[in-house]
């Protein structure tokens, strides 16, 4: 299994690192991390990683992986990335998308009529591509797995090592990396977070959504123009 | 707020990606990955870092992290490492150590008398250096944080900026990350997990603890010899 994650900068590292910590860890599956270039790329808050492969050298993805971020908005107008990702997600046997990231399948019309899912903050931005946004943690469509914001993405990624490697697998990693989370207080979705919180992170966030969206409906008409 | 993250080879990366994660969202906090030399760092699985700092060029640290990993284990044995910990958890407000990283606090002899949490499969070797092991998720003795394996290392990052920064703050950074994890199934605790996948995880690890424990004995024996 050949699990390609791409890497541009400004995504959330936690996106990458949550799915590959667990990824890379099914015995057999092979990981790479594959940018525009083989130069260190910078996650938004300041850690930089280094990719393994370039578009250009990666292997064919039996798996593509598409963790979120601002970073990844621009992807979605750079058409580069949106051909790579067509490409792989054509021939890919599964497809796994963390937070926006969905936004980058999307942007390459692979979802379209599917239901996904994404960070709580963009993923009704989905419809703009005629997809159905999930509230949920996890949705499964087909090949392609959506998860929510960030965090979400281990959870799914055990979901989709047990889908794909077997629950027993699965499990075994869980345990390895002590996953019986137990967060210190209840919260993490609008629903389960006090209004105070909901609303301070809405406003904190106001000038990244309007950013976002705007690439969203950009990158939404090209989509549209290709077809 | 100064939070200095040590990085050395081996470590596992979501030791540090998840509490990095968390406490490069508070407001004003600066965080800087601290390495030996400013050269990319390979973590266990394959995933390169790219250090801010050096032990020499590093700011004082207010909060000083270490993550866990087999490369904790070789840290433990090297005296620069021993040496910048030692002084960096003497003047530092906080100490948090993820997963083994507890290992090296416990090394320097900043516990000794007190308790401490780490992985499951290691934290019985705190009491080498005469230190009570903990089996929580999280462990708070007096300025030391102290999490279980890998991903106990979230929920603990929320404690240290709600105990530091305001419950307020880690509330905001939660919603942000949507940390209202749902693993698909139960597991996550040898307690939790059947026997059968208990048994399978401590057979695969059978060599690496007999390292790990080889390496603390040695370097609980140091610590005696310098006191």
């Amino acid at each position: 299994m050949q699990v390609n994650i791409i890497i541009v900068k400004d995504m959330v590292q936690l996106d990458i690192a949550g799915p590959f910590e667990v990824l890379a860890r099914v015995p057999g599956w092979r990981i790479d991390l594959v940018a525009a270039t083989l130069d260190p790329v910078r996650t938004d808050r300041g850690l930089t990683i280094l990719p393994t492969q370039t578009r250009a050298s990666a292997k064919p993805s039996d798996m593509l992986v598409i963790p979120g971020g601002t970073g990844i908005d621009d992807a979605m107008l750079d058409a580069d990335w949106v051909d790579y990702a067509a490409r792989e997600i054509e021939s890919a046997r599964y497809v796994f998308g963390i937070c926006t990231g969905s936004l980058l399948i999307a942007a390459t019309g692979a979802l379209s009529g599917r239901r996904a899912g994404g960070h709580w903050q963009a993923r009704d931005l989905l419809e703009r591509f005629g997809v159905t946004p999930s509230h949920e943690r996890m949705t499964v469509d087909g090949k392609f797995y959506t998860s929510g914001g960030v965090t979400s993405g281990i959870d799914m990624a055990l979901r989709v090592v047990a889908d794909v490697a077997g629950e027993e697998t699965a499990r075994r990693i869980q345990l390895a990396i002590e996953y019986d989370p137990a967060p210190p207080f209840p919260g993490g979705t609008p629903q389960t977070s006090p209004r105070t919180i909901v609303d301070a992170v809405l406003e904190q966030s106001h000038m990244r959504r309007a950013a976002r969206e705007a690439k969203v409906n950009e990158a939404a008409a090209r989509l549209k123009a290709r077809r």
